[in-house]
């Protein structure tokens, strides 16, 4: 049970003994309801109080410092004003203390001087190597019997359990603490970790997905200050130890209002991209708690399903109803149940009700009816989870049904799911379900909604590891020099020419070009370059090209390219005599191909991430684009053209032809390798890329990039 | 209190005397609970066991047959199996009983014999003139102590309180009562009305708009039988009487997969029209049952907002920052706080929590510092609703904060909202504020969202009635004859030009074009018709009559279109030399348009319906249409261009010039008009309307109408 740096946590889980610094006799008061809470939870060890002013605090004899305690002390609890944290902290790495939680706020959340109080303790635990939960937080519980410990101001400790919920909000783990105990929710570790001086949600993760008791992983966060490495933590978690990782991240309303240099910038929200992050990494992000723990309990409670096909069994039509319109635009099926199973319920189910999915029992249904639908169901091949709706009518046996799903539930490989639809009538019903683990919900739709985020887990942690492909072809030195002259220059918009340079170097296409300074190397420079060309007036001075006859379009041959050269110089020449002219620009003409838009920015949370969409009206209107966190493999490139709805155009649908999607898919891997090779280049935007049919290409015809 | 055809549905509700015809004294039986439950509940009258069998009942004397009460009866209540129900109404109808409730299953909702069943219980009813509720359903609920009805077998009476629920689910109405009850929600009338073989839930809006025992009126429907009546009842009860309708549609899986013929038709899925109908009528649609009680309680217990603007007040960020979040995308803003109430807070309130919106009183505040803040926000102009969200600390004197509140709450002309987080610590608090009819929501984002519904109904209300006009210049008679011709040819397609017909008969504006048979017609047909022209060969044999040099664009006068004609009939002749060729069609030729797109859908439950979009891509990726339902006025056409996504290129967006929408207003609303006359019109499709510029008009560039 290491973190990804090899530095265990077992010192803040199962200390063998804890000190409270800080604590004092006045009861309902924070300092003295941490060291109680630890003492009356009875941790599996010995709590010591210290404190310089008292003798004892509830009947335990007490230290005036921590370097008194004859015995080694493995963590130490500080409810110290924050002013003075830093001398308590001293004298625990004098006593050799590895582990300490500072409950105490007033740092960084408090502004400056706030920040150097932070920056002063974070020195002293460097220098005695000792590892910080905290500050400004409510602790941690544990509530595994080998140490049962309540390090927290909580009102009371949970039952145990099998999710972890890490809290980067102290308050709202009371919240929780309460909703749970309500539902009969247990938990194995319970962290408010706060400002995160040391250890992060990171360090947690990754020792919570070694926890032999933590089924389940759950996470409230309000800033993603390490993007990359949480994905990593996250995927760890997901992908090698199986353990769903569920995430609620606040502030959306907080969008970094920052000036949008470019579409990129504009369309990637820091929100987006973490939407982006959290799927990529396997993360299911929730909205609320509620919708965060209705889907917990169904992954923790009960096996992950095989596949996505749900029986709903009912005894009343309009809830079926409503479940089976929640699957609707869910990745959730409507299970279609096997000959077998049709007859069975044909024989055994009422006429009257409905013998197909959702499966009808009626009102007058009881324990025995409910039965015949639940274990047939459980039974056909089709299914690969049952939910089961009941609503209270005068003759439903709610306890017995109730009861006998707890039965069924416990020997079988396919999850169940009840809703038991009401309040009163049905608590008692609800009760036993919950505290035999069957996942319950008020509402059918909840329910589903659970049950898709275990199909959604399921698919997760089979996702195939995505390892960027990196291309040995490219001239990193090149474009690090363009970029470099750029950074002296104080340039924070690159001049198209080193754009290009750039691009180039990533063997971006760049459309074939070249600056012809008379006829003949015009016609030169278009037979090599391949017919169609286009020829356009290079120079500075002369803003509208086409108005003044200065571009000639669709050139077919060499001599058409002369003789155009010719005419645009003399265009020229007769609009705008005092302009100074560098030649004539000769580009291949791109004909049939649509345009679409590639993107890259920097995330203050994520670092480099790649947008892709569709060009002008797509991308502006609809806002029509696709994210992801750099670096990407080929499987997240073919997603990100996939999953734009406007890829439909690329595709060949309504009579098109199929444009070259996997020439996209290359450009989108060579960006993000320029991304994480240049963090320096702040936005990206190639518009338009010209894609032309499949087998022939594309070709970026104009790019941007800020650093 | 009359329905809109004037008739009264009081016998329903204040029976001054009830028979309960088909009771048994089988306890747990629904006709013995049907009867018992009126007898327990004590129904201010009398109420009448009649059962063949039994001389008495629970202790009540017992008749034989209805018509052997002495004194006259109000109400029949029918509970017997549904093969007698008809003998049993026959009997209520020689007693002169002129309401009936059928409890009974075992009609329509059973197949053939049931439709038989329950269409000679119409034929009874109509004789008599009888109005009967039901059947296949629970019965009602009157909880006004002038009346104190139970006649259902719910297992209890629900509180006395100013919400009226209607339902189609007879089951979904026992979880309803039992989820009301646990949340000390009351209801002034409670009605399953089943099979609504005759009152619907039209005739009990129309009821309830006028019961000044009743708020707010909540529904729940598996099928809208009559759309526009619907519409019209929910919007005398919104826009007339000031009562918030809140309803359910369940059912969006059923999707009727009818061959769709047409864009309209294949776009227009039957729930996205109902999403229409609803907020045409200013039903507000609700997607559970949790979500429209949540929303009810604010309606229901509150004043209406007078604006948006919510000021949010926490002792914990992390809730504060979720409630915000939910603003995101919703009609609520987030309360911006006057100078005076900034400094009243900045003084009051602890500097180290939040001063503006959302105000963090932080952890440790008890009632004293929420009564600062929530007094405060009320006080302020510039806020419209208060939301309260509260986290049990230690320190949190929970139920005195609640009592505040009420005690707030009492006096006060803005609303209130609560959000007590948790369960177990703040089911107290909980219960203070929920029997004092302050709404209480376990998730801040519930919270917010039903302070939104409220805002939502404000604007309902407000909503100017929107007239449609009736455009007199149209040729009715005209269409007609088309029409008929076209009906009595069987045919279902109408050809192009039967369809150009209609359009131009409702001064839909067809491309202004004629057939020429020489080239001096062709000359003449292009003067009159104004230059640019366009010139194609009219002939059903050549179908790709471009390919063969048929078509001839951009002629720009007299002389061309004259050459044109001759150079189309020589390239005709040479390509296909025996087509028959019915001469060459002149039209004027637009330039600089946008495409957008026309439909007229008749639907089965709302009756025609209208369609706007803007052409190719936009519609058939996006599905960026809009819908409503006909007849509409001017200021749905305006909704319908505006709402959307892709109106911004119309409008003058992205430095193009700004085309004349005004001219799409009076297309849809002539399209309306042509759809309300002529029913028999299936499907329509206009595409594309050719817009040009503000001023310039637009034009039917194709048609298509299926009947």
């Amino acid at each position: 049970m290491t973190n990804a740096a090899g530095n265990s946590l077992d010192g803040f889980f199962y200390p063998k003994s804890v000190a409270v610094i800080g604590t004092t006799d006045v009861e309902g008061s924070v300092p003295f309801d941490i060291f109680y809470n630890i003492l009356k939870d009875r941790l599996n060890g010995i709590v010591y109080p210290v404190s310089p002013g008292k003798k004892h605090i509830a009947g335990v004899k007490t230290y005036k410092y921590v370097v008194d305690i004859e015995e080694p002390v493995d963590l130490a609890i500080l409810v110290f004003p924050s002013a003075v944290c830093h001398m308590a902290l001293e004298q625990c790495g004098k006593k050799g203390i590895k582990s300490v939680i500072i409950i105490s706020a007033g740092f960084r959340e408090v502004g400056q001087a706030g920040i150097e109080r932070e920056a002063k303790i974070k020195a002293i635990a460097q220098k005695y190597g000792i590892r910080i939960i905290g500050p400004n937080c409510l602790g941690l519980i544990n509530t595994d019997p080998e140490s049962h410990l309540n390090a927290s101001f909580a009102r009371k400790m949970p039952a145990e359990g099998n999710i972890a919920f890490l809290s980067q909000s102290g308050a709202l783990c009371t919240a929780v603490l309460d909703y749970a105990q309500g539902k009969h929710i247990g938990f194995s570790k319970f962290v408010s970790f706060g400002n995160k001086t040391d250890v992060s949600e990171i360090d947690l993760i990754y020792y919570l997905k070694d926890d032999p008791k933590t089924k389940v992983i759950l996470l409230y966060l309000e800033e993603v200050t390490d993007g990359p490495g949480l994905m990593k933590a996250a995927e760890a978690a997901v992908r090698e130890a199986g353990k769903p990782v569920l995430a609620i991240k606040s502030g959306r309303t907080s969008a970094g209002a920052a000036a949008a240099a470019s579409h990129t910038g504009s369309l990637a929200g820091s929100d987006e991209i973490c939407d982006a992050g959290f799927e990529q990494a396997g993360i299911i992000r929730c909205n609320t708690i509620e919708e965060m723990f209705n889907r917990a309990i169904a992954l923790a409670y009960q096996p992950v399903p095989k596949n996505d096909r749900l029986a709903i069994i009912t005894n009343a039509g309009g809830p079926g109803v409503l479940a089976a319109d929640a699957t609707v635009g869910s990745n959730v099926e409507l299970a279609r149940f096997t000959e077998k199973t049709q007859e069975l319920f044909w024989k055994k189910l009422p006429r009257a009700g409905n013998q197909s999915n959702p499966v009808d029992v009626i009102g007058d249904a009881r324990a025995d009816r409910y039965e015949i639908a639940i274990e047939g169901a459980l039974a056909d091949d089709n299914v690969d989870g049952v939910a089961v709706i009941l609503t209270p009518q005068s003759m439903t046996d709610i306890d017995d049904i109730a009861l006998n799903i707890c039965k069924v539930g416990e020997h079988n490989e396919k999850p169940i799911y009840t809703s038991f639809m009401g309040e009163m009538d049905v608590a008692s019903g609800i009760d036993i379900l919950e505290r035999h683990k069957i996942p319950h919900y008020i509402l059918p739709e909840d329910m589903v909604d659970s049950f898709a985020a275990c199909c959604t887990f399921r698919k997760e942690m089979a996702h195939k590891l995505d390892a960027p492909v990196v291309f040995k072809d490219v001239d990193k030195a090149a474009a690090e020099k363009v970029l470099d002259e750029a950074a002296k220059a104080g340039r924070h918009h690159l001049p198209e020419a080193d754009a290009e340079k750039i691009l180039e170097a990533y063997r971006l296409p760049v459309i074939p070009r070249a600056v012809a300074k008379s006829a003949e190397e015009a016609a030169k420079a278009a037979a090599k370059i391949g017919f169609p060309v286009v020829l356009k007036v290079e120079s500075d001075d002369i803003v509208h090209k086409s108005d003044i006859g200065g571009v000639v379009l669709n050139v077919a041959d060499e001599k058409a390219a002369s003789a155009a050269y010719e005419t645009i110089m003399k265009n020229a020449k007769k609009a705008k005599p005092d302009a100074k002219v560098d030649g004539v620009l000769v580009a291949k003409m791109i004909t049939g191909a649509d345009e679409v838009i590639l993107g890259l920015k920097q995330d203050t949370s994520f670092g480099p991430t790649i947008m892709f969409g569709l060009g002008g009206t797509f991308v502006e209107i609809f806002k029509d684009v696709s994210f992801r966190v750099a670096p990407i493999g080929s499987i997240s490139a073919k997603e990100m053209v996939r999953e734009v709805r406007a890829y439909k155009l690329l595709s060949g649908a309504r009579g098109r032809t199929r444009r070259d999607v996997a020439a996209i898919e290359e450009c989108l891997q060579r960006l993000s390798q320029l991304a994480t090779d240049f963090p320096q280049i702040k936005e990206l935007d190639i518009n338009p890329l010209m894609v032309q049919d499949e087998g022939k290409g594309c070709h970026v015809a104009d790019a941007r990039i800020m650093i």
